[in-house]
């Protein structure tokens, strides 16, 4: 029999899924989790998500980096913002504590799940290599923007449909079916569809296209996941 | 300035957006707006859609033809299914309570909306025509799966959108970009992508494959609207 995989779009709508016994694979694409992934790259030790900003400047007081944005722009207080590259050279061998929007949400609406792993393009090839490892059913849980469903994610759902299809799972709801679809319709070009996002949009309004750039591209790092694992995210 | 067409993929997305000033389009594709349609088609006077059984038998008791189904499947004290073929030849002149799974939950969530009207690929020219005229922004309201997104109504708001993006409508939110992806990706085969949704399976299981092609059909009511006013659903 076949392990399935299933795709929530947003946080709203998690609770139309049992996370008990699956894999979830948190996906936040524009920027958190393709930040975490990053820092967990660069040897940061861990990685603390919490909901809010003084949450994080209580592990700040406490030696971690402080980390994250809200609406997109990075909060004052805050060590690093939302950017994948501020966390280059930065954060070897420190903990991170990171609120943002939409990712920590996420993050914390997957705990009922029997693994909680980190989901972004730079590690996509690692994340399926370990799915296919663990043999569970698998749920990519999408962090959206601000509870609704978004390109960005929904392309990332759909590329790991796609390989985890080629491996004999089956594609489980139609959330799932039509992430797949979108990704097959724009693998050529992932960036230009995810450019008309409006999330994209937002973050041009910012400057920050580069970040998108990077964000999109595949396998960036080929052999790393990272996992959540009680309150912090570590590297498996 | 351009008017915005938004699209809600499941009732339970709807506080995501504000509904006040604008025209909600409910689609519940597989089989309840096909039927309401069909219904104002065949000279139902109007249609009373309705949450519960017990308040559908009620108006049955008052003289009103009951219709609807639940998880697909037909009520046994009810006098018509939830199959558009059921409704032909024999509701004209009469009023018909409906309740179903899941369109009358989108009907009763957007009371809130300037107008709702009724969505089908069976009169899609008509409300594209009629969207038109009005001159207001647009939501399309998907009714989905008992929650959770489903592909026929997504496609459905994909072809709406997809028309009225060609008359200056500007596609607002991921959500409206990623059903004209969907519906421009499977335009010249509907049926195709319709079969591999879950409900189309569901259905199939009950041996109702025509009603899938029939509700695929595009325009065969080329001229005819479905309006809510007030608690009643009726041609205009």
């Amino acid at each position: 029999m076949s392990l399935t995989i299933e795709v929530c779009l947003t946080p709203k709508l998690i609770n139309q899924h049992t996370l008990e016994g699956k894999i979830a694979v948190v996906a936040d694409i524009f920027r958190a989790t393709s930040c975490i992934v990053t820092a967990l790259s660069e040897n940061a030790t861990a990685i603390y998500p919490v909901s809010t900003m003084d949450e994080c400047l209580k592990l700040g007081t406490q030696g971690m980096l402080t980390a994250g944005e809200r609406g997109g722009i990075k909060i004052k207080e805050f060590n690093l913002g939302n950017s994948p590259f501020e966390y280059m050279g930065k954060v070897s061998g420190k903990e991170v504590a990171i609120s943002t929007t939409n990712g920590t949400i996420a993050l914390e609406k997957s705990k009922n799940a029997e693994q909680v792993i980190i989901g972004s393009f730079l590690n996509i090839t690692a994340t399926i290599n370990y799915l296919i490892d663990q043999k569970l059913p698998v749920i990519i849980h999408c962090a959206g923007w601000k509870g609704a469903p978004n390109i960005e994610d929904t392309l990332y759902a759909g590329a790991l449909v796609h390989q985890l299809i080629g491996h004999d799972y089956l594609a489980k709801s139609d959330s799932a079916k039509m992430a797949l679809d979108l990704y097959r319709r724009n693998k050529n070009s992932l960036l230009k569809i995810a450019l008309e996002s409006d999330h994209a949009k937002r973050l041009k309004k910012f400057g920050i296209t580069k970040d998108l750039d990077f964000c999109l591209q595949v396998d960036k790092y080929p052999n790393l996941n990272g996992r959540l694992m009680g309150s912090k995210i570590i590297k498996i």
